[in-house]
């Protein structure tokens, strides 16, 4: 039906007969002559009506509007001199047209402009709702097809350099309720029983392993049916690969390769390797979490050993209650932040209560070195602490000390909290810095203080570190996460290939030889038989995309998303479903919607 | 933790050390000696445990039991002239073990033997239950290597070549019941309403066509909640395609190219193109299905006319009833085939049934010409008739001619059926050939008589012809099934892209206004916002797999298969769930297994 696409016309082609296919991205009238920017995928090109060489064509343009589908035989002109464009890539040529076939036309007035030079701000509600207009514009256009483009690079570097084999694991598959919740499917050939989606292929990739397999990788649908928080999706894609015979530094360094590839590919940047790498313990130490955005310092100090003996209540006593003292130094705080902002009803003390602390006890550091603070504080400090202090913050003067006293989680919760905001306050990050880092030395478990148990930080197929297996609970897992300024982006383990320690790590969690064997036992059967060592990685394809894309959300990186409430505003779904159905599966909703009195 | 894989050591690394991890696949003791052949997914190579050389080593060989998981640390040799084996690439080299660390054990007895020289037969259910050990032996490897090979091709070909884009659509969406059964997923956040797994990603793809997407695929998982056939699976994967702006024997010939990419970098075979193209009218004439295996003959004859005013009342009854009489002429059929076979109780006669017939009549041409049937045939025959009779059917001495009379559905079910059985059975297919054919201009429409209405031969979303849009109900579809020796591995249309021309399609099919908004609204709106013309098609992915491996079940080219009760018998899925997972996804499950008495 087409020569050409729009944006692929070039000097070259000038005086070739093309045919060409698209969208009216913008009509003008100069003077007489019609002018359309005639928009596909590849670009845009300008199409012109002239009255005079072709009066039947000038007709059709002058009763174009925006968006209507056309297809446009013509000429490749030369454009003018004072028309040239070198912003555009067809800016040096335009097309006459002999005819204009209007393919379909625009029945109702657009929600929004879709045009290329259009940078409207459209509310998401609306942009959802039309979503296949939606995807025209520009901004959603590229970062579909960035998407693709890291996709790709992903895939040819797994395929072509590392010798991987994709394979696809099941979608229907089973409950295996640690972790999220899942998203159930009624079995209409099994009534009474149901499908779970799955979490990850996470039990799938392994038993390729098991079968030989060596090197396995999916771009695989994942499932949590979860209360949705700003960049989650209830489905989601996940970069997810598996491996034998593999140590942790090879898996680690293959990892680095992909990452860079797929860097190098997409924006054409060259990553310093190795990445940086550190443990989970300094991690927590540093930057109070566990996913650090290295782009600033504001990095933590511990002086929970100067503070123990205080004679101010709020720093012994969390500490004699098993607690911590930790500083947050900001350099030229004292200028930045305001006593009020730091108190009751400021935002960063709001900030700071949202993640559980009851107040933010403060030191500012004045220009000839003293210290200003509340009473309560200064009256405790001896020289000496007050020296060790200012020397282990690094303070000098105009620093801002923010402390945190009370269990460790709150402390490190509350500073990794302030710091980051500050920092984005302060405009302390370089945004044009990518820093990736590896975490590593995971605790095997953490304390689940709800079900009053262990349970896995990771998951429960996680290795333990073999230099601590004589006491499993307190062990360190054999684990890494990949950290992209402040962002999660893949994570991954050696995983467990020995039956008695998987019991081990099962019984660790709280589960029971028959629940185990209830829900795991296909893999524990399977250890049986031959297992390697291997190990993994998954990848939050979604969140990659999003950072590469320099977008704030992963909706605008999904084709067709859902909102926060779980709903495609598109299709509107879910929906309700014909009765007939649910008997067939012999199910019914318990729901009682709640009646109007 | 390795050098090499197994399979890749060669004369060039003779005198090296290299380090091998894998399987035992076989061990032997040759008069002292161990010959251990180690195996990965690359192939075997031969490991030689030798108790002067390397005591340590021998011992370690000798403890080694099949399926073994090993790393060995040696060094290359040449063989001996004696023990060279030209059939394995590593056949010109061993590996003399310096150390034998074993990683893993097997415990229990192997439920099969998995060795690559293992042809065993195993039955199903044991190699489903024990997935991970079926995946190490060769065939099934080999398939999931096929499946990739394959994956890989389309995805090169559509992506470098065709410019096409990869889009994920979702998983969770809105149930669309026209067509077959929905799997439905309770939805917590938004209870008593349900999300469907799509049956296909239609209506996304007609949606990004809206979006100016342009071009683009996705391998495609595709769910459909059906009583399973052998070939058939609760979750297939589906290469979807859809493209704009391009005509009927543009995308026909695109898709040409396409497979003739696959058969030429999986298969190294060169396809003929262009394909051969039959309407959908001439097949059933000539075949009595819609996608005939055009490897053999056997083509069928329409002798209505001849038989209307027989006297033998079986066909002119059948004729005025509105049926046909149809001939399968069968050469050489007088030999092979005995009347017992076509007579009730026969073999012939059963299928025959089976496909709803009531019988079959035949004619048989004896080596004089003349012909052999029963008494009411014969005597309602005139010469002229017979003439004729052996002229259409181009029947020579030793012909046999089976007759199928009754209602146009039934009859060329029957022959049809007939038409494969006869050729297996006399061994008229030529396995070598490859049959590639487009069928084209089916029916927009079909009888549904159990829902006295019509509906849509492919789906409600194909374009009917221009031509004939003076009767929409008995018009042809702009569709084209692409059919490989007898199985549609593809199919697809233009889609419709007018709302008017969609509304007037829904009306035929007994859709109102109502439900057509209620269901496909954001369809019909989309078209008002300028829908390009487009189509596309969409390929059953697994079972081209199976066709190119040569199998004869899906469940052999799918990792993790489920049964024909829709189970999985390696994790037991689906399975009871905890009542608390029902409670939040307000649910109930109203089945009542029956107790019994």
């Amino acid at each position: 039906m087409r020569t050409h696409y729009c944006g692929t016309v070039r000097k070259e082609d000038i005086g070739k007969p093309v045919t060409l296919c698209g969208w009216v991205d913008r009509r003008r009238d100069h003077g007489g002559v019609i002018f359309v920017d005639l928009r596909d995928r590849s670009g845009v090109v300008q199409i012109v009506g002239d009255p005079e060489r072709t009066p039947e064509a000038f007709q059709d343009a002058d009763a174009l509007r925006n968006e209507y589908v056309v297809r446009v035989s013509g000429t490749v002109y030369q454009r003018p001199d004072d028309s040239l464009n070198p912003k555009l890539p067809t800016g040096e040529i335009e097309v006459y047209a002999d005819r204009i076939e209007v393919l379909n036309e625009v029945h109702k007035q657009l929600p929004f402009q879709v045009g290329t030079s259009e940078v409207e701000a459209v509310r998401e509600e609306l942009r959802l709702k039309y979503r296949y207009l939606d995807l025209r514009r520009d901004r959603m256009a590229q970062n579909l097809k960035l998407r693709h483009d890291t996709i790709k690079a992903i895939r040819r570097f797994l395929e072509d350099q590392q010798n991987f084999v994709e394979v696809e694991t099941p979608v229907l598959t089973r409950s295996t309720p640690e972790g999220a919740r899942d998203y159930l499917v009624p079995s209409r050939v099994n009534p009474g029983e149901w499908f779970a989606l799955p979490q990850s292929p996470q039990l799938f990739k392994q038993l390729l392993m098991v079968s030989g397999m060596d090197r396995y990788y999916q771009i695989a649908r994942c499932f949590r049916d979860e209360d949705l928080r700003a960049d989650r999706q209830p489905e989601f894609t996940q970069l997810d690969m598996e491996m034998s015979f593999m140590s942790f530094d090879e898996i680690i360094d293959l990892n680095e390769a992909l990452v860079a590839h797929i860097f190098k590919t997409v924006k054409g940047i060259d990553l310093p390797r190795p990445f940086p790498r550190l443990t989970y313990h300094e991690s927590m130490e540093r930057y109070g979490c566990d996913r650090p955005d290295t782009r600033y310092g504001l990095e933590l100090v511990d002086v929970s050993d100067l503070m123990k003996d205080s004679g101010f209540k709020v720093f012994s006593g969390a500490i004699k209650a098993g607690g911590i003292v930790k500083v947050l130094p900001i350099p030229n705080g004292n200028a930045a932040i305001s006593n009020v902002r730091i108190k009751p009803g400021g935002d960063l003390f709001k900030e700071a209560s949202e993640a559980g602390a009851k107040g933010l006890a403060y030191i500012r550091v004045k220009d000839n070195g003293e210290i200003d603070t509340i009473g309560a504080i200064k009256d405790n400090l001896s020289d000496d602490q007050k020296a060790e202090l200012l020397s282990r913050t690094q303070a000098e003067p105009g620093h801002l000390l923010l402390f945190g006293a009370g269990d460790s989680e709150t402390v490190n919760k509350t500073l990794d909290r302030l710091r980051q905001v500050i920092a984005r306050q302060m405009d302390l990050i370089d945004e044009s810095q990518l820093n990736l880092l590896w975490i590593t030395d995971f605790p095997m478990f953490e304390w689940n203080a709800d079900e009053k148990r262990l349970e896995a930080l990771h998951h429960p197929f996680t290795a333990p570190n073999p230099e601590d297996l004589a006491d499993l609970k307190t062990a360190r897992a054999l684990a890494y996460d990949l950290v992209l300024n402040g962002n999660e982006i893949g994570g991954g383990s050696l995983r467990i290939y020995q039956r008695e320690i998987q019991e081990q790590v099962f019984e660790a969690i709280g589960l029971s030889d028959e629940e185990a064997n209830e829900k795991f036992g296909f893999l524990l059967n399977a250890f049986d038989y031959g297992t390697p060592p291997h190990g993994g990685i998954a990848y939050g394809l979604d969140r990659l995309v999003m950072l590469l894309a320099q977008e704030d959300s992963i909706r605008d990186v999904i084709a067709f998303p859902k909102t926060q409430q779980a709903r495609c505003l598109l299709t509107d779904a879910p929906a309700n479903v014909d009765k007939k159905q649910l008997k067939e599966l012999y199910v019914s909703s318990t729901f009682k919607p709640k009646t109007k009195e």
